[in-house]
């Protein structure tokens, strides 16, 4: 059995800094770097690519809606192709650092409300796959798992690889609970790392209304903007290879 | 004999239209197309590659500051290791819509002050150099002709591509005449026309002190941001094709 | 009989022109300034605010969503309290530029995006009007005539101008045709004239589909941003005098 | 006796935290507020105004060049006039928000690079001195200590509060020592303290060679984007009322 662990990461932009992300990369396999729409810049993008190599940690792209004060959460309204040129862009310009780095972007995420978005919506997440499939049909697309992102990518033979997020509760026909309802953030690190286990061993889930649900799992996400990701990420990893399953980046799966 | 004819297309930046690129395309080689710094933007790059394309010319990436307001014209202080990041970047970005788009991206022209210090300044240059070799090798950086710059990154062993402004006086040492000084654009176009002529065929320029001087070109500089730009491209490809001089890109040189 | 004509103007933005500002400033009496999220920048503010001051022409704010490469023609979702603070943070930085030129802001129009969704949207509307109040309740808000927003604004005890679009078409009921129905703008300047002579005149418009529909009026918008928008409105002006109307800006109604 | 302590707030951007503001506020009497160029934005200042509000400290303006991801710490080539329209224009802004909270504006200390260009250049002081005359010439600027930038403002009739770093080092001659030199910053608290006491009794610093050197204070700055600000700013506010100096505002001394 194995998962891959993954985090937003090189989020800072400028004199500004999120995340800690010098303590996370020692648990995590892959790193989705933020590209200078939503979050970081250029020299926080070589930072972040030079680090994520030295842990030999697997590097990706987190392209966003060109929103660095809404920090690319917010629902921005796009033309048609436009989506595609964002990711486009985003995905070229994470690539240069990773090849001076003398390595490669192995996937690409979406960032906040373009993932939502892409999740849920057909014309997004066409965009999304079109722009993948023309820079690189090799890069694997992280997708929220059961959606007709996953689906989408699938039926157009591109690497997508299912994303559950470890700390989120998720509603009885497996989609995520919307962050406003009670109980849809899991802060009690103890039940995080008993539900991921029992996801990547079992592939199941315990509801919000506590149906036990199927959730096939390739990656587990951890918030790296928020204190103490670190910890959590330890702890799933702690938690998922104490269950004896290996923890290892998206590019071993195909 | 050949040369190349170059310009700065792709300015444009959402609704705010700059040059008229569809009018100069027919009569260019290169394009040197803004990355979103300075200029232009993810969708106008988008749309100025597919343009290159139609047209056959060489598409290449105009890497400026990260300074939309100033164009990119201006002086910014830059620690250590900033330039390189912002020319991977932008470069990166760019060779994303030309892979997109079926092509490949050929030649770096920095942009405004960018350009400016590269020319002159040694550690700017080596982060220039740096960049495209750590990027690709491959990619040919266009430089002010007779500058350290043009020095520089033949000792590294690049291509380099020297430019002469096909509009501008240059003085006595081979140096470009200042833009405040009379004299230093040269608005008729009958003069622009026979000053090229020369240059390409022999190799030599009148300064604007009426020093003849040597002065080895390989590509040649066309204003996009001017008005009639177009008409001047125009002018200086049959110019020099009269004078039995093949205009290609800068591909065919090495 | 009086009528206001207003126009978007200073939306240039760095090296970027948007407009024929020079050639508008004539023909109209009141200018609605970009303030820098949408288009404009501070060099480009003073500016506008100068050649308004030469012209006689009444200086309003002009906010948009901080969007500059979509012109802040799209939507952006907001959190409560978030436009009130975009237009308190625009209309202070317009005053500021007006009070240094010895004159003062007389109006506010939001622009694009945000226009249109206070026009319809009642929270929307209801932040825009706060934010006028808290910052100077002499300031006149324009708003689209018919709307919602100017019954918000007039139910508040704001001084509202209810603006017609000079060139649009408009539906039985009253509101706006939409851009993309056939007919929705009307590029013949002679029917133009005649509308605008009608409704300043007699209050009437002839909709879309022929029926008759009363509309008061107090500012024409003519748009800054298209070619010739001086022509236009000059054709106005001229057509609305040569029926004995008084163009004067809106401060004299009130 | 009397002495403000000032502090930069309101840096943060977005979902980007700079600083901790309210951990700061209670210990002082004047807070120079971003004002969305070199860091801030709407959102930000709104709630920065209602907390300094809220504490009874002055409110001022911070006005930066427009480099959010260089935080205005680097140098920017400026066009005659553009300081004077950057600081218009955020000083605009920011008495917007003043004014909608039943407040004013205070104070005008410029930020990072331009506060230093400001300090030693002519044309730049000269600039920042017309926009706060031409904005309101009751505004207090807040200047470096020793600086032309004092003597230009108190010969233009504006009123100029001297400024000295509460942890920084003096040069023999009263100017700042350059933060790469050894013991340009004072860590220790202890010293610190020391030296403001003094500096407020008694108008003298020791300078980082031990020479005794006069120094006329109107106002201390703590640096808030460094943790612990709150603490060094207590700690000062502590030493000099135990000294017997009243702390409060610039607004008391004119």
């Amino acid at each position: 059995m194995f998962i891959d662990i993954n985090c937003d990461m090189g989020e800072s932009f400028g004199a500004y800094v999120m995340g800690e992300d010098e303590k996370v990369f020692p648990f995590i396999t892959s790193a989705n770097i933020a590209c200078g729409f939503h979050g970081g810049d250029a020299v926080v993008m070589a930072r972040t690519v030079a680090l994520a190599k030295e842990h030999g940690v697997a590097i990706g792209a987190h392209p966003g809606y060109p929103d660095l004060v809404g920090f690319g959460r917010r629902n921005l309204q796009t033309f048609p192709g436009e989506i595609r040129s964002y990711l486009l862009y985003q995905m070229g310009a994470l690539e240069a650092f990773a090849r001076a780095a003398g390595t490669r972007m192995f996937h690409v995420k979406p960032h906040g409300a373009l993932y939502s978005l892409a999740a849920r919506d057909e014309k997004a997440a066409r965009e999304v796959i079109h722009a993948i499939k023309a820079f690189n049909p090799e890069v694997i697309l992280v997708a929220l798992a059961g959606s007709l992102c996953v689906e989408m990518a699938q039926a157009a033979g591109l690497r997508c690889a299912r994303e559950v997020f470890a700390d989120r509760a998720y509603l009885a026909d497996g989609q995520l609970a919307p962050r406003n309802r009670e109980g849809a953030v899991i802060h009690d690190e103890e039940s995080v790392r008993r539900r991921v286990v029992k996801l990547v061993t079992e592939g199941r889930l315990t509801a919000i209304d506590g149906t036990e649900i199927h959730l096939a799992a390739d990656t587990l996400c951890v918030h790296g903007d928020t204190r103490g990701a670190w910890r959590l990420a330890r702890g799933i990893r702690e938690a998922v290879e104490g269950a004896g399953v290996i923890v290892r980046s998206l590019g071993g799966k195909w």
